[in-house]
């Protein structure tokens, strides 16, 4: 696991995101890593604050929708550098954003233990980056999901 | 447009939703009204605020997707009641979680304005309501959703 995160390598002017943005003091600060750089998997952990609660006892649908759309951006960010045989963060940027999200609760998720983002790249186009992701809370996956990742668009940088 | 929202007829322990429960002070407190009951329409507005951002300029995904599904399930839980019949907020209460969110972002959506999310309820079975959602930013709809909503399961409550 490389020690710096992809999130660490986008621009200044784009770390702004409240899902994994460096320079959001008030979001999240998700960090994704390859966990198999050659098998396309990438992993990122997360602990919920006390309020992140859907029913008590259980995490908010929202923030893991949240963290599975950063890693899937982040995630997507990195297979593109990787597909194009660039260093991650090298000039011009890839940043990547959503464009579709699927969340598939599977079991609720408990509060208080760390939770364990795998993601998989599925597909790479050069606008285009598809990444499959679980969540997973003392070994057992709770959540699936699927990030289609799109090349920022000109318009949002 | 009724004074009181669905969330606010929750039962107290119940209400600790970090996207919609008045009993989490450091949650969005998003609030669901009937806009057409008998059309089964619902609507929810919410101004986010400066650090919920994506790329600066524009609404973190994150945050959409959790406005989505907190108003998907509040309009299941109306749609429920009216379903049965029964008044909303009656007991046993009638609560439902999220099974599967699905968020299509077609459009970056700005910062700086009240964002409209409209939800028109699509099936209403006793376990299970499909909520089908809309929001806009100054009349342009930015993205469109998905909520499958379950009836939440025992072991939750």
């Amino acid at each position: 696991m490389s020690k710096q995160a992809f999130q660490d390598y986008y621009p200044e002017e784009l770390s702004h995101c409240y899902g994994c943005g460096s320079n959001n003091a008030d979001g999240h600060q998700l960090k994704s890593y390859w966990l198999d750089e050659k098998q396309g998997e990438t992993i990122a952990r997360f602990t919920p604050k006390a309020y992140h609660t859907a029913i008590p006892g259980f995490v908010y649908g929202g923030l893991i929708a949240s963290l599975i759309d950063c890693h899937g951006t982040g995630s997507a960010a990195a297979a593109a550098y990787q597909a194009q045989g660039r260093v991650i963060g090298s000039a011009p940027a890839l940043r990547f954003v959503t464009g579709a999200l699927n969340v598939n609760f599977l079991a609720p998720t408990p509060m208080g233990v760390e939770l364990i983002l795998r993601g998989k790249i599925t597909e790479v186009k050069e606008r285009k980056v598809i990444v499959e992701i679980t969540l997973s809370a003392d070994d057992v996956v709770c959540v699936s999901g699927s990030v289609i990742a799109v090349k920022m668009p000109a318009t949002m940088g």
